[in-house]
Parts: structure tokens; sequence; C-alpha cells
């Protein structure tokens, strides 16, 4: 039975254990046939603790050091789920080990940084190098792409996303922000991703965006708002706008449309946790998913699954790693746009012209 | 029976017989019992014919001149549902007359003409003067206004609101939209109106617009779009954003939310022509109302009753004529906005400081 | 002016001021143009009192007899919106005077009597005498019909209607329930309406019925329940289902379902007070109308508007009075079999086999 | 690391390989981490050559017979997906190979000879033996479900269920009808069953149901329909009412509706595909799940996990196996009904009284 593809098991290892690093493991574990954890990192001493108890059963070897992880014998590919501002360093050197790796969004905050990445991993082509724009991986996305490319709403030209999370007083969302890189850059980043997607290859021409804080004043110093609307024009006369927002009272609450001549395509326009309804003395309701994950907790299993296939089958992986770099560019505008309330503009090739910072 | 109320009539006129004027007459005749119509008028000559044929048994008299129909004997009120262009003049007259006047949005696109008619309206506080932001009649958006009042989503600081009418392969549209003042004059006032509405009394402090011509290419000989995004950032920390379009294949698609502290209050998500739902082998579906006055025909109706009433019991008019000059202000600015491709700046008292035109 | 309709007024008088006389009032003088209200009666001293004060300047008689009402000079018709034991022979009363009659829906809870009335009112066929089943007024019942009417939904071959009505803890309901005739003649003579409404000219074959008390021990005493489930197959493999409930924690709940060989068309499967929806921490939310009246508020100015138009124009009443006796039919069967427990059978002309009383 | 919990498997086997035997072969590789699939059986040629092909390089072994197949080397678990007809005995074989099983539902179309399997199965308490009634592994039912045993809705009373399939044109489901029991046997004990699960232990009064054929004349001689609503009185005041049918034309279409003294839950009134809506010139629209693993795929691979998971760590079965004894009575008395035109009653303690077949 050695020869059986229930044997094939793909070594890999998850750096980070925040929220989302345990999350991955446990897809890893349960969802992906393929995949064999067999190593975890992080540098904090209570994930440590707690991964070292949780994970004793199950042949995972907890490591304090990315490094010294990325040297575990056998090991194929890793997942780097940690913070955004070492994903560039660790897929780096992930990359020199010879390894495979899943990058979570994004690559990095610094263009530049994340150009070097997607250089070094083209000199690489053996390895499967991927950036983990979830959303790509969501069926719900993947059907509007397939009706808008079957011309179902006739040539695509605007759209609208957003991406409002549930309000957190926990303070996580708060520290969380000191390093991502802004509400556009952080947040806004996977609808900027989704208008590329459906708009199909556009480079923007002007942005603008305003934004304000209503919850979390700390944000402040952080240069960063909670709650933010940025619009991108497009050459060629597209545009798309956009909502995110930390403060939500109901739910994740992510959504997109896309206009066309001929119609329009909606994706989650009444976010809902199940097939639950409620009626009672106060009207008819339903629950709405607390955050991403219950969103998109089948996008992430079909993500893992396709690189790991990527992997085995030797082919390419299903979102190449350079996707993610003109988001980040104009992601960076609007909140150069958001601290200056200037409008920043691009010539036709997406190079940007204007160069303002300091709110005026 | 002579003092009946069942026999109160206030003797009313419309001027304008187009669309609009055709079925306020209706709306009079219908649902408004207090109200008789006299007269109507129009410049149109097959509208003249028509009306002549149409309004014969009714005891209407039609008119080919305003000036002439306002010396009608008796008259009291006139409601004003010509072209934009001709509103602040014709009302005017009306006021010089002492008639009541219910007149139609925008009074004005000129917001200099605009303040002269509010002006002289103050100087006859005895007869009502009443400009016809119908959105603000309408049952759902006044229930939303009660439960932001009630407090039931916190302090409210962004509102998206969108205008999006059916396509129009008439050429009706482009005809109307070289008198109209643009799309955001014409079409987003309803939206920026509803901003204050719904935000309060706030000044705006910055605005951006940009747009695309999608359907309609005359459009761009009038300076104008078919399709529109303009954001309106608010002093205090209040943003407005909106969505304005001529071109939708689906119906008359006008939909508010409004993001609070605690809660959100959306009005309007899911554009239903009636309460029937279809299931056939493509799926689930149902019909929109393919144009704003299926949407708002109820609206109308109570604006007429209340404009009525404030005669009959005289009482003030249930909106304030000035009620339309920010919104036209902030109106305008979008227009700039979406020509230069600049963002527009005003002071803290709402005053514009950046003065631009001609697209860059 | 005297030729003008604006003149035309058909004198109405209401009969009965209880909840649902009022509002007939309110619609003939606010969205009856046609219509002139010169009659009221009540045999209830307290309506008497409130009448006579709510009416005092509207030129309106407040009567205390029915009798002495019809004989009001210059009265052309009467809304008969008493109690349903007094609808047979108040309706008659009125015939025999020479009125024009709508009467409230069921003419009668009695078979035999219903016949009676229907038979006199052929007997004076220039007067205008209709039953009211309001839901066939309704824009989204017609709508429906026309849709089916049009092939598509194919060959209509089921029907699932539920009317469900918010819990009544003021006794008002109890009382009222007294003389109505039961859950299936009273409550679900609706549901059997519509059932044939889209099944078109079917005979019921057999019946089925079963009901529980979930709130009003009381309805006991009366051989009636709160809650119950009908079955009817017709004859020709047509089949409707029926819910009806007195308890309702959300609001009035009343939608239908026509299942046909081609598709299915639903109306308010979802039901709303408005077009506001809410988000708050409990999740995603609507109101939904408390009553019937505010679901049908138009449905009764349409059969008003209906009514009169008919005695203007001297054209057919837009609902034949026989219409409601195939439903009383089936109404009390389902009664019936809900006492007894027994289906009960018919024969193919609709002619009842079974006859069964007691519940075993 | 052999002692790694990603190392455990239980060998399990699946016996049927029609289109849901193949389907539970995909879930075990792919979903259910403690699985390893070792072999499958057929007696159908087709599928033996189409399962030779696709297993071949899986480790799977094909087997022409099931009594061969359940003598597997190391054999832990069978998974029964054949034709109802031989569920019992298949259960029974592999009971008395000391075989864990979970077999589809229902265990037989014979009540008689499913409690065999019930007095078997509890003869061998360390196997662990299950049926698969799939809804009760489904997160939507499983919330409503919490939701009432949380006092939401109060004490529940009335269970509305239907299941609604898209008409099959290939004459699949008429060769399926001839060996499944009946509509009310086969495809209404899954609603039968939810009204158990949400009305606590209730026992049948009297049922009754009609049918009719709108689509597959050849059900009449096989005794079926392919449209039918049937009611369940229950003692203590509950009642449930169903509607199934074969012959939908948009989709899989399964809800659920319980209804209680303070409230009503609903799960699924608005199927849909994903979350996916469209705006074309024909309204607003979103599809329909075709089939009821679409529906009911995430359900499936609970099923099957927590099936395994009760093996691995030797815990009771998530769903005893008497739990389909009482939804299979009720199913047959329904199915006595539709057949026989008459109600069939039941006495306190759920046993059958009438007795009468051949419609009348």
């Amino acid at each position: 039975m050695s020869s059986s593809k229930q044997d094939i098991k793909v070594c890999i290892a998850v750096a980070g254990l925040g929220r989302m690093g345990k999350r991955h493991v446990k897809t890893l574990l349960n969802r992906v046939a393929y995949a064999q954890v067999v190593a975890v990192c992080s540098a904090d001493p209570a994930e440590l603790e707690w991964a070292r108890n949780e994970y004793a059963d199950w042949g995972i070897v907890v490591y304090d050091s990315y490094e010294t992880m990325i040297l575990h014998p056998g090991l194929q590919a890793v997942w780097v789920s940690t913070s955004t501002d070492v994903h560039a360093s660790q897929t780096t050197a992930a990359i020199q080990k010879g390894l495979n790796v899943l990058c979570e969004k994004p690559l990095s905050t610094d263009i530049e940084e994340a150009q070097q990445v997607v250089k070094l991993a083209n000199a690489h082509p053996h390895l499967k190098v991927m950036a983990g724009f979830s959303r790509r991986f969501d069926a719900s996305y993947r059907d509007a792409k397939a009706k808008i490319a079957s011309n179902s709403i006739g040539d695509p030209f605007l759209v609208r996303s957003q991406t409002c999370d549930l309000v957190d007083d926990t303070g996580f969302f708060v520290r969380y922000a000191a390093k991502n890189g802004g509400m556009f850059v952080d947040c806004c980043i996977h609808d900027i991703d989704l208008s590329l997607y459906y708009l199909g290859d556009v480079k923007p021409k002007a942005v603008w965006a305003v934004g304000t804080i209503s919850h979390h004043p700390e944000l402040a110093a952080l240069d960063d708002v909670d709650n933010g609307v940025g619009v991108v024009e497009y050459w060629g006369g597209k545009i798309a706008y956009f909502y995110c927002s930390r403060t939500q009272a109901h739910g994740h609450d992510v959504c997109t449309e896309v206009v066309g001549t001929k119609g329009k395509v909606m994706v989650n326009l009444d976010p809902r946790a199940n097939n639950v309804t409620s009626a009672s003395s106060s009207g008819i309701s339903h629950e709405v998913q607390p955050e991403y994950w219950e969103r998109f907790e089948d996008a992430f299993a079909t993500e893992a699954n396709e690189f790991i296939a990527s992997i085995v089958d030797n082919t390419p992986v299903p979102l190449k790693l350079e996707l993610g770099l003109m988001s980040l560019k104009i992601g960076w505008a609007l909140q150069e746009a958001l601290l200056s309330g200037e409008r920043i503009r691009f010539d036709e090739d997406g190079n940007k012209l204007d160069n303002v910072r300091g709110r005026l």
C-alpha cells in the first residue's frame, strides 16, 4: 500500500501561532489530505506552552525559533502566518533553504521589499511560492468571476467592495494595527485585489481616501483610522470604491458588487452566520459571522489544498506571487491620500506621480 | 353640510405636464382629499393636446402659459414640475402673485438664484413655499430617521447612499441631462440630502468625485457622466459616499446605509417591485421597480398631503425651503471635483476654498 | 364646474365602528376620490361617543341604529363592517332599500343564509353587491395571478397558504372568536379563497384538519383552536394546505406559494414592515407588520375604489358575490374535520358526502 | 512519530458505488483525517470498472461482492450506501463480522426488519452502529436545536418541513423509487425525523396524507406520487406538516420551521447555491443548490467525522440507532393514509390503531 495516494504527505510547518496560525494547523490536520504537519514555531512563550500541550500527541515539533524550525529534517513547505513585518524575511529564508512557501498576504507592507521577494522566488522556479489572498479561493467570489467571464453582466466597469470587521474591545486590533501598514494596506488590500480580479488588467489613474476614528482613539498616534472610504479611478473609465471598518456592531460584513454594462453581480450583500432565521417579538432576524474565519474557513481549506496540490503535482501555484504588488501600491497611495487629504495620481503605466505626506 | 371638512378644497395648479407633472395631477385627484386641481400648463403642444382630451371632464383648465395660469381665479397653490432651469423663476412669479408653492427639487441649479428665492419666500411668511425632496416623505427613510433618533445605532458617522436608475435607451435622459446641472447636482442631490438628514448639522470639509461614461457617449459634450462615485468628508469625523448611475440593467436601485457607533440602519438594500418571488429553472428571483415613481409613489402622495395640510391648517411646511441649499453646494463641489480631478476643500463654516475648473 | 369628475360623489355609509369600520371611514375620506361619507352607525355607546366627536367636523351623521341609517337621505351605498353574525341581515336590508353594498367577508358563517343573500342580490342586478375578499385586491397577489396566467409556472397544482396573526393578549380576539365560525371559517377562508383563485375551477374531494390551543384556553369552550393545519385535496390531482395561527410572536405573517409544473410563485415569504433593515450586536433584523391592516391597507383602498367605480361607471363589481360560497363550504368541512378527527369527503360536484360531528 | 494522532487511521470500506457511495469515498479521503479507505464494493459492472480505474492509485481494493469485502484484512468499519432493500441485511452481516457500521437511512423500509437490526446492534454494544440521518449533522439544524434548547421560541408545538427535489428527467428517480418504500418513507422521513428532533419525545395520534403525480406517470404503478402533503397530529397538542416533491423546477428546496409559544425558528427558507446574487434586466436572482449533496455536503463530512471519532475514542455514536424507528412508523402510516384516503390513528403509546389499505 506504500504507493497509495492515501499515503502521500507533504511535510509542512506553520510559522506563527496566533489566532490564524492555530487555525491553519487545524485546517492542515483535518481538511488537507496530502499534508502532514511536522513543526510549528512561535516567539511567544504563552503560545509555545499552549502548543507543547496541544500538539503533544500529534507528532508536531514545537520550535521557539523560525530559523531553527526551517531546518527540521524532511521539511518541504512552510506556511508563514506571523505578523506582517517578518513575512518577507521569513519567506526569503525559506526560499533560500529550498522550501515551498505559502505566505499570508501581504508579502510585505514595503513595496520594495515585496518586489525583492518576488524576484527571489522567480529565481527559484522549482519552488512553489504563493501569497495568500484568501478571497480568491472563496466559492462565491469564484462563481462571480465565472459569471463575469461568461459575459453575464456585459463589460464590468465598477466595483464596490467593503471589509468591515466586528468591533474589537480586547485591544487586540490596536496592537495588531501598529505593524500592519494602516487601514488601506492591511484591510482594504483584499478589496483592491478583488477590484483587479474583476476589472481585469487595469492601472490606477488617481485615488482619494478619507477616514475617521469612531472607536479606537489610540489609532491617531499610529497615523491610522478605524473607518475609511477610498476611491480608485482606473485608466480606461473604470472605478472602484471601498469601505473598510474595524468597528461594526453586527459582525464580519464583507461584500462586493461588480457593475457591468448589462448587469450586476453581488457577493454576500446579506451576511449570514448560517441558514437559520428567527422570528420573535422584535421582528425577523439572523446572525452574522463574527469574524473572517467563519466567512472564509472553506476558502482557507481550498487555498491550502491547492497550494499543497501544486507541490504534489508540480504545477504552478494557483495565484502568482506578483499578484499582490499592484494592490499594495494602490493601498499605499490610498493611505497617503488619507493622511494628506490630497488625491494621488498615477501615469498610464501605473507609476505614482504625486508624492505628498502630512495632512494639510 | 357646507362646513364639512369633506368639502374643504385647496385650489391648485400643476405647472409642467411631463412624466412627473401628469403623475402629480393623478396624485392630487386620487390621494389628496383637500386638493382640487383647477389648472395645468405646459409649453409643449403635444402635452397640451393630450391634456385637453384627458382633463376635459375633470374641470381642469389647460393653459399654454405659466404666467397666464397663475392668474387663474381662485388659485391658491402651484406645484412647479417643469424643467429645473425655470423652477426659480416660476416659483418667484408664484410668490409674487401670493400663491403657495410646492417646487420640485432643486429650486435652481444656480446657488445664487436659489438663495434669492429663499430670501423672497422668507419675506412672504404667510405663504407656504416648499422644495420637494421626496425621499424625506418616504415611510422607510422616516422610520430609519426615527430609529436613529431613538439612539438605536449610537452616534451616526457614516452614510452610504446610491441613486441608480434603469438604463434609458429612448434618448429621454440625455435630453433631460442638458438642463439638469450634471450627475451630482441632479441625481446625487437626494443622497447628499439624506446624508445631511441622517448625520445632522454637518459642514463639508472636502469632496472628491470620479465618473465614467458607460452608455451615453453624448454626455461627454455636456460635461457629464452616466456613472459617478463621490465622497464627502464632513467636519467632525463624518463621511458620506455616493454612487449614482443612469445605466442599471435591473431597475431603480436606490439604497442608503447609515453606520453608527452601535449599529447600522439600511433602507432598501434589496429593491423589490412587490412581495412576489419566483422560482424557476434559472433560480429564485424577484422583479425591481423600474423607476423612482414606483419606489416613491406613496412618498409623493404624503408630500402632497402634507403640503396641502400646511395650507389648510396654516402650519409650517414640513420641509424648510433652505434645506436644499447646502445639498446644492455640495453637489456642485462634487461636480467640480469630477470635472477637474481635484479634491475640493471647504472651511469649517462650509465655505468652498478651492476653485478649480477644467479637468487636469 | 358642476359637470367635473372632481365633483362626482357616491354617498356612502359605514356600518360598524370597530377597528375596521374606523379604518374604512379613513380610507373613504382620504383615498377614494368619488366617495362622500355621509353616515356611520354603531350599537356600541363608546363607539358612538367617539364618532360624534371625531366626525363632528366632517359632515358625517352618526346613527345608533343600522335600520335608521340606511334611510339616510341620498344614501347610495353601505359598507357593512359589523360582526359576521349580522352581515347577511344587514346586506339583505340594504338591498331591499335599493342600496349598493360592500360587505366584509364572509357574507355569513351559515352557507344557507349566504346563498339566500346571493339569490336576493342576483334578483337586483342593477345594484352593486360585493363581498370583500381583500387579498384579491392586493397588488402582489394580482401579480402572482398574472404570472400564472402568463404560464410562468406551467400548470399550477399545489397551493400552500398561511394566515398567521400576532398574538393578542387584550382579550379582543377571544371575544371576537365567539361569533366568527371558528379558525377555518373565519381566518383560513382567505387562504381557501386564494387556492381557488390560483388553482382555477376546482372542486374539493377530501379535507382534513388538526389544531391545537397554545395560548387561549378559553377557545376550548368555543370549539375552536388558536393554531390549525388543514389540507384540501381537490379533484383532478390538485392540493392545497393551510396553516392558520392567532399566536405569532413576530407579527402578521401571511404568505402563499403556488407550485406549478414549471416553477413556483411565492407571495410575501419574508414579511416586512417596510424597507428598513437594522444591524446590531444581535445580528441583522427587520420588523414585521403587526396586523393585516398594515399589510393590506393598499388593498382595502383598491377594493373601495373599485367598488365605488363600479357604481359610478355602472360596471360589474370586481368580485362576484357568489365567490365566497365554495370557500365557506370548504372552511366548514375543515372545521368539521378539526372537531371530529375524521377526513371529510366530497363528490365530484363538490357536494359533501361525510357528515360527522363531535371529536372522537 | 508512530504514536502521533496524525497516524491514526480507521480502516473503512464503502458498500455501494452509486452517486452517494462515490461521494462518501471522496469525503473519507479528503475530509476525515482519521479514516483510511481500504475497500469498496458494488454489484454493478459499470461501477466496478469505473472504480478500478479511479481508485487504482489510492490503495483501495475494489470488490464485486459485499460478503467478500467485509472479510478484507484489518477492516474496522463499513459505510453502507447501497439501495435501501439491502441496508438491513448488510448491516446485520457487518455486525456479525464484528465491524462498526454507518448505514444510510433508513435501516430498512420494513419496521420489523429494522427492529431486528436494532436488537442485534444492542447485543453488540462494543460496536458503533449508526443510521445516517444527515440533517442532524447540519450546522443550521443544530443551531436551530440549540436556540430552541435555550428557550428562544418558548415551547415548540408545530413543525413545518419540506423536502423538495429538483425534477429528474433522466429516469434515475423512477428506477430508484421502485425500492425506496414511497414518498413518505423515503423522502419525508427526514422531515418526520426533524419534527421529532424539535418537538421532543412525542407520539403520533393521527396522520393524513394526500398526493398527486405531476410529472412521473410511471409512479402510479408503484403506488407512489411525486408530490405529497402529510400532516401528523402528535399527542399533547403538537402538530407537524410536510410537503415532499420530486418535481421542483428550481433546485433542492429543503426548509423547516419550528413554531413555539414565544417565537419561530426557520432553517433555509431561501435556498441559495452560494453567496452570489445577480441583477439583470429580468430582476434580481440567485441560484439554488441542485441537489441535497450541495446542501448537505458539510453535514455528511461532519457525520463521517463523528462516526469515525466514536470508534477512535470509543464513545457512543452521535445518533442512536433506534432513532429512525418512530420516523419509519409514521412514514408508513402517512403512506397508508395516502393510498387509502383514510386518516390513521394511534394510541397514546404510538401504536397504530387503524389498518386500512387500498384507496377508496
